[in-house]
This record gives structure tokens, C-alpha cells and sequence, in this order.
């Protein structure tokens, strides 16, 4: 790939605390706010805007809270807009509060298009320019540096391009320290992109110009790119691409775009390494799924499932993937499916026995069994503890470490707190019945506290194991309440993280069978140990 | 927008019935195929690419019970790749049965880049070019209008322009209509793109180029467009942009952008505004979510938040829309949360009470209770149903139309089939209590049944209402069975859909709320059509 681009340094703002908490379902509490700044300076983003301490208490408390050395190397962004029309800077409450923000960098927003400002603002196309020029220089003047979002920008270039860029050199001639682009509707085209920074950057020669794009047309990423290649070196978007409607731009992909792709370099190969790791931590923050086949970072990125690609990535891997996966922290995944055949079933299951034999007669007898439980809901790609257990049955003829005699669990409402549900479970190990009871938050939980109970009699190791995720899937919920459910547990232990995955015609039966293989593997894992 | 592409025809080919199939967790049964061709062909799509009849018998049966006619305006193409190395294409079983199958478009795959034929096919670079050059010969010689991909293009020609223009040229000498240029592992970046695409165009002067794009890098869509404004005239991808690791082009956002953006005549605008409604039926028959950020057809795609949003769209709807959403067949959605707003939240109410005046007293009252349920864990977001019981108990002082006095669940097992848990609900209503209970397929089924068989002995009315979706999801999910359970459930009658939401510590707790919610806005509107 061309290295070309390793002299100019493009810095990256990330508003997933600010933009990014406008996103549908995205809410967050201070805890949640103190934690992604953590992991951004992690990645070694070069700004995170966090909002505005003024604006309201949590915000407030977030950067009362943050020390910004821990943030190093990021810095902190504290955002804003320009003075309402009509009064003065100095009698502008939210702007002057903006001048108390422990931050050496605020952001404020304006209007950059004819039309917004009649419509919307409703005054007078002087006085806008006005508010920008006069807001910069305000906080200029008392020692901010000052990056001016120009709303609207695009759009109003179209409308009118004098417009625009008279109020971009109001900015600038306030002493804002970058003039960043926005496409606030999310709507533009690279190529227009491209060809509006390009005029930007020759009209406003001298002044440094950043890119803040929308999804809305699905272009965010690409767009930011464009602008990149015309000129811009500063681009705000969300790590994970969250944000309002269709969301802003998604950082990651642009990063490691330019950065694999285009020769820039933006943070470090270290830090790179861990893209995926920090996205899906951010993730478990937000409070969202990142799409499997999410560029770079999805669990999917890098899983094959047709034969004839399988055959030919453990080949050639560059046959069917662009770049290594490790670079962005991700790996390969090699899928089972029917249409993935052998090559496929073989190589995961040298991962639990290296000596395998592709040719040995058992590899029928698991193709069989995984395609069976397939087909009755189970999915292995994601369960691979249970695909292991499954394996090792077959191949070292494993006996069942316990055998379920019955279960029972009743949940009641009123319920004392706490006790909503209680479950009793009768097990039986190596012809020795044991029968224990519990009681628990919900069915699942009261059941997971009584099987435990039981097993301890005989594994007390088990009490160093907890349970970390638990997932639930309704198949074919057409049928509503009595479908098939799938359930995903997620354990660990101090020193390793599994999942297993169980198929019932209810959640409680699902939920029991991935129970019990999460207690089977950890049973595995400490036999192995002792072998 | 401008309207200066309308002369340019531009071919859409949609390949979700086959190279979609190779997304992770997609398995289409036959009937789900003819399903699938029948929403494509509704779309308008030029092109259904729907594998090959000759390679599995789940192909055969698809293409022998497709009726052609009922696929008008769309035509059904049959893939295959070029013959093997070393035979003849007489000799070349998988090619000989492309002949076989009943379209009269077939799309064969063969290598363009030198290294791949020399890493993974293994032949000499002479030999490829006659495997190309003579397959689609032999196709278009037996009558068959032939499309022929050139795997690895763009990878292919950077290595070696020469090798990669040559096999695309073999393929044009033997009569095939339509070059397609792959990015097969999905890295290529939209300039490239362009300057490559353009360069072929000039290499290949009068011959019709495609373009086919994977979304490894997140950039598919983008890169489509850059090759169609480089001349490319035909795009393949898939409606929802399912496929292998990342997906392939997504069709819908590069037919909006196209169409909306850049000024071509694609499909119909009838069928442009059934877009959304058609992509989400689509994603129901693949069994996948589409993201709700997903552009112009996502749920929140044309979303607000954000109270100034709110605000500046309501006053001018381009404000933070760059289209308008039922051009697409989506719609506005204004959102209740913490930075919504009052405007927000009376608009919504307007929805229920049309009268209703935004600096009613009522309004304090009603975003309160939203603000204290939404701390719990509701998000009345999707749950509309759930709102308006909200509002019109607080609005019209609406008593409930029954008190839960107790229920119990009993999930057990062994089992017997279909009774895998036993409910008990006792209901008051109107100051007569009734008990009654129920078997069902796990706990939810039993208690849905069991608070229906009490509460028809007051409203028989009911049993014209059932459940068609239920979803679950697992909040805070660290604390994994013990954390809080947020449930949705959609019902429907033979008129209304409706989704309510219920919360609680535990699964059964959620869905007892959710279905009381359910059955209470039945009642409601059985009230209102008898007032």
C-alpha cells in the first residue's frame, strides 16, 4: 500500500459523548461517559467532545469528574454554539459558561446556510455573520482554542456559495482555529464532497478544514474520505458510527481506511491492534450490538463459509481477505454451515485436537450431529464451547459429567425482592442423586443457584466460575410466545471467557441446556489441568 | 437535484439468493427463495441471480417451481463459473447444465489477476485466458446472453494491468454482453475505483462494464457509485447488502442515492416509495434485523432527538431531512427521551388527542412519569401502544380494566409435549375476582393463555387478538441472569398491529406487564369503536 500520506497528520475528533448520545436507545450516565473517554485515549484519538458542562448536571459532574492527564494522549472538547441573536457574548449565559469548562479546546456550532438562517434562526444574514465572527473571538480572546462547526455547510454552498464562505472567513477572522464542513442532513454525494472542500480550501487558503459528515445516505464514511483527499485534516465522527437518524461518521472504518488504505498515519499500530477489542468494549457501554459483518471490527469481518473459499483463504489468505485481521485486533473465523464442508468441520476441530486426521471416519459422525442440532435451531458459529464439548463426545467417547433426574421452577408475583422465582433441581452423578433448591431474581437465575448447588456437592472448583452475558433469541417469533428460543451464555473464570448455546421450546429449557454445557466446559478446563 | 443521468440506463442485478446466502446465519429454504424473487421483481429490479440449477438439488427445485412471468419486469440469471481447467467445455459438467437451466441470462465467474490464477487455480496464465474466453463462447454460441465476473479485478489489475485487460477481453471476444469488474475481497478505495474503472472503459472501448463490490472496508456503496460515474452501466449486489464477511453492495442505499442523488432513472418512483416496506419484509424472510440506522429504510432513519432538532424540523422539515421520507416509504419519528423535549412529547400526545394543548398542566405530569419509567429501563420508542395507555390514563383519568391479584408459573421438566409450563392468574375486575389458569409451550405461552382465559369470562371480545412478535432484551447483561429484562411484544387483530413493552427484574415479571399492556389497549380500542 502507498505510504504517501505519512507526512500529513489528520486528527480525529470523536463526539460519541455528545452527537453520538442523540442516537435512538443511547443514554448514558456519568460512569458510562468516564469509561469511553478511557477507552478513546486508549485508541489515541486526538479529541473527545463531551458536551457542554453548563448545559445540564450529568454533564457537569462528567467533567468536574474527569482528570484530563488520564486522558492523555487525547484532550478534551467542551461544545457549544455561537451567542444568540440580539444580545452580546458577554451576556450569552451558555457561551461565557463554556468559558468555565476545564478545557484548553471549545467547539461551537453555527449557521453557514441563506436558508437556515432565515427560516430557522430567523434574523437578518449580517447578524448571523455577526454572532460567528464575534463568538469566535470571544472565546479566542480569552485563551480557548476555538473549532467552528459550520452547520449546514454543504447544503448552503449549493445555495449559495458566496454565502457559505462568508461565513466560514467570519470564523476565521475571529480566530477559530479550524473551519470544519458539515453535512448536517447527512445527504451529499463524495463527489460533491470533494469538489465543495477543494473550493473551501482554495477560498479560505491558509485555514485549516475539517469534515463532519451525517449517514443518512450511507456515504459518511466515504465522504469524510473524500474530503480527506481534497484538503481537510481534521474529522469528527463517533467510534462506532452512533448518532441521531442514520448516525454520524464511523471512525473506526475511516481510520483504518486511511490508515491501511491511504498510507496516513493516524494512530498507532499498537493502538490499531486494539481497534476491535476497544469498538466492542465501547459497544458493551452503549449498550449495543455491533453488527456481525461490521467493517474491521464485526464478528463476522473475517468468517468464511462457502467451501470454495475456505479451500482457497488457507490457501492464499489474501484470496478472500484484504488485510490481516490482527492488524485491526480482529480474527479469522472459518464457519460451519452447509455450505462449508469438510475442509471447514476439519480445521476447527484441529483447534481442540491437533492430530485430527481429515480422513478419519468420525468427521461424518460430527458433520451429522452439528448439521441435526443446526437444523433444530442450534447455531455453533458464536458457542464455541459447545461446539468443543460436542467434539470431544464424539472423538475421546466423553461421558456426561451428571445427568438431569428433573427440574422445577416456579415464578410468583407478589414476591418478596429478590425472590421472584424459585427452582429445585435433581441431579444425578455417577449413579449418586443429589437434590437441591434455590431462590433467585427471575426463573433462569433461580435455576442457574440450584443447579450450582447441586454440582458443588460433588466440583466445588465451580465456585470460581460466574456468569458474564446472557442472550436471548426468539425463532420464528411469527409463532409469538410459543416459538422456538435460543439461548446464548456467556462464563468466566479468572483466566479464560466461553460460550455455550441451548435450543428449547421455551426459555427456561433453553436457558438450562446452555447452563449446563457452561458448567460442562469448565468441568473439561479443569480435568485438562490436572491431566 | 439534477436530472442530467435520466438518458443513462443503469442495470441493477440482485444476488441475495445467492451470494447473499453466503452471509453468516442466512439459510433460505425453497419457499423462502420464491419469496424473496417475488419482492425483488416488485421492486423492479433488472436482474434476480438466483444460483445454479445444476448444483444442489434445493437450486433445482427453486428454478423448476419459478414461474418466469411472475417475475415481470424482472429476469431470472443462473451462475456458474468458468469450465475447469484441462477439459473441454463439452466435457465441463457444471457448464453444460448452465445450458440446461430455463433462463435466458447466465452470469459465469472467472479469475482476472495473475497471481490468483497462479497461487490458487494453479494453471498457466495462457490456460485461464482460453478457460474464459472459450466458457463464455460456448454459452453465447447455445444462445444464452451471457454476464461474465472478473474476480480480483481491481486487486488483479494493479498487479498487472496488462493480464487483468486481457482476461477481460477474452471474455468480450467470446460473446459475452456485460463485463463485470469485482472487488473480490472488498478493500478497494472509491478513487481507485474510478481511475481503474475509467481505464477499462478506455482499454475495453464499447463493451458494457458492471461493477460488483463487497463491503470489506465499509465502502461498497461508495464504490459503486464511483464506478458508474466512471461509466460502469450494470450493479450487482444484494437488497439489504447480506453476503459473506461484510456483506455485498447494498442495493437499496445505492438505488436511493443513484436515483434521488445523482438523477437516474433506475426503478419506478411507485416503486421507490414501497422501498422501505419491501426491504423489511425482505429482512423478515432472511431472519435478520435491519439496523435500525440503517439509511432510508431503517426505524430511525428519519428519527429525532434532539429538542432543537425536534424543533427546526418541525418549522422546516429539510432542516435534518434531506429527503422526504415517504419518498422512500419510510416516516418521521419524533422520540421521547431526557433531550427530547416538551415540543416532542406533545406532538405525540396530539397523535392520541388531537385538542391537546401543549402548555396543558397535564404535560408536566405526563413527562414526568416518562422520564421515571424510562430510568426503570422502558423506552417507549417502539412501544406506542404502551405511550398511549400512559397518556390517556393520565389525560382522561382512565381506570385499569383489571388488578392482578396473584399469578404463579411452573416450568418443569421431563415434560410432557407442549406442556412444558402450567400458569395461574387471579384477576379482579370491577371488584369480582376470578381465577383461572392454563398449560402452555413454556412460561410465557402459559401465563398469555391463562390471563386471556380470566379476562374473556368479562370481555370475550378478545379472543380476536393474538401475538405475532415477542423480542426480549436483556439490560445490563453483566449481570448476566440477574440483571433487568426489558420485553416487546406486538400483537395484532384483523385490523391493527400494536407493540407494547413491559419491564421488570425477571423475564416473567417483563412479559406479564407487556401482555397486560397488550390486552389493555385492545380493550381501549373496542371502546372507542362503541362509543
Amino acid at each position: 500500500m502507498p505510504l504517501k500520506n505519512r507526512d500529513v497528520k489528520i486528527e480525529i475528533l470523536d463526539s460519541t459523548l455528545r452527537d453520538g448520545a442523540q442516537g435512538e436507545g443511547i443514554s448514558f450516565s456519568v460512569a458510562d461517559k468516564l469509561a469511553c473517554a478511557k477507552l478513546l485515549s486508549k485508541l489515541g484519538v486526538t479529541y473527545i467532545e463531551a458536551g457542554n458542562p453548563a448545559s445540564n448536571p450529568k454533564d457537569k459532574e462528567f467533567f468536574e469528574r474527569l482528570c484530563s492527564d488520564e486522558l492523555t494522549p487525547s484532550k478534551a472538547v467542551a461544545f457549544g454554539s455561537t451567542r444568540r441573536k440580539g444580545i452580546s457574548c458577554e451576556e450569552d449565559a451558555a457561551l461565557s459558561a463554556l468559558l468555565s469548562a476545564d478545557t484548553d479546546i471549545v467547539c461551537i456550532f453555527g449557521k453557514s446556510s441563506q436558508s437556515q438562517v432565515e427560516d430557522v434562526l430567523g434574523c437578518s444574514l449580517e447578524e448571523n455573520l455577526l454572532m460567528i465572527e464575534e463568538s469566535c473571538r470571544y472565546l479566542s480572546n480569552n485563551g480557548k482554542r476555538v473549532f467552528f462547526d459550520a452547520e449546514h455547510f454543504f447544503a448552503g454552498f449549493i445555495e449559495s456559495r458566496a454565502y457559505a464562505i462568508s461565513c466560514a472567513k467570519a470564523a476565521a477572522r475571529g480566530g477559530a482555529d479550524t473551519i470544519v464542513l458539515c453535512d448536517t442532513t447527512g445527504g451529499m454525494m463524495p463527489d460533491d464532497i470533494y469538489s465543495i472542500t477543494k473550493a473551501a480550501a482554495e477560498e479560505l487558503s491558509g485555514v485549516r478544514l475539517g469534515i463532519h459528515c451525517h449517514n443518512d445516505n450511507g456515504l459518511a464514511a466515504a465522504n469524510s474520505i473524500s474530503a480527506v483527499l481534497a484538503g481537510a485534516v481534521h474529522i469528527q465522527g463517533t467510534l462506532l458510527g452512533i448518532g441521531e437518524r442514520c448516525g454520524n461518521t464511523n471512525l473506526a472504518t475511516v481510520i483504518a481506511n486511511l490508515q491501511l488504505r491511504k498510507g496516513y498515519d493516524i494512530i498507532s499500530p499498537e493502538a490499531l491492534s486494539n481497534l476491535t477489542p476497544i469498538a466492542r468494549e465501547m459497544a458493551e457501554i452503549c449498550n449495543i450490538t455491533i453488527e456481525r459483518s461490521e467493517p474491521y471490527i464485526g464478528y463476522s469481518a473475517f468468517a468464511h463459509k462457502a467451501g470454495m473459499h475456505i479451500d482457497a483463504v488457507l490457501k492464499n489468505p489474501r484470496s478472500f481477505e484484504f488485510i490481516d485481521p490482527s492488524v485491526v485486533g480482529n480474527t479469522r473465523r472459518v464457519l460451519l454451515s452447509e455450505i462449508s464442508g469438510r475442509s471447514a468441520i476439519a480445521e476447527k476441530i484441529r483447534g481442540i485436537a491437533p492430530d485430527f486426521d481429515k480422513n478419519s471416519g468420525k468427521i461424518r459422525e460430527i458433520t451429522e450431529k452439528i448439521k441435526n442440532r443446526e437444523h433444530k435451531g442450534y447455531e455453533f458459529e458464536g458457542a464455541e464451547a459447545s461446539f468443543e464439548i460436542l467434539v470431544r463426545r464424539i472423538l475421546f467417547g466423553k461421558e456426561k459429567f451428571f445427568e438431569l433426574v428433573k427440574y422445577r421452577v416456579t415464578s410468583e408475583k407478589p414476591y418478596e425482592v429478590g425472590c421472584s422465582a424459585n427452582a429445585m433441581v435433581k441431579l444425578s452423578v455417577g449413579g449418586e442423586v443429589v437434590l437441591r433448591c434455590a431462590e433467585g431474581d427471575g426463573p433462569v437465575n433461580a435455576l442457574d443457584k440450584a443447579l450450582r448447588n447441586a454440582l458443588e456437592v460433588f466440583y466445588p472448583q465451580l465456585h470460581t466460575m460466574h456468569l458474564v452475558d446472557y442472550k436471548v433469541r426468539v425463532m420464528d417469533s411469527a409463532q409469538a410466545t410459543a416459538s422456538m428460543v435460543r439461548v446464548l451464555i456467556t462464563s468466566s473464570d479468572s483466566t479464560e471467557t466461553w460460550t455455550t448455546v441451548g435450543v428449547g421450546s421455551d426459555i427456561i429449557e433453553a436457558s438450562f441446556k446452555a447452563l449446563c454445557d457452561s458448567v460442562e466446559y469448565k468441568l473439561i478446563t479443569l480435568e485438562r489441568t490436572t491431566e
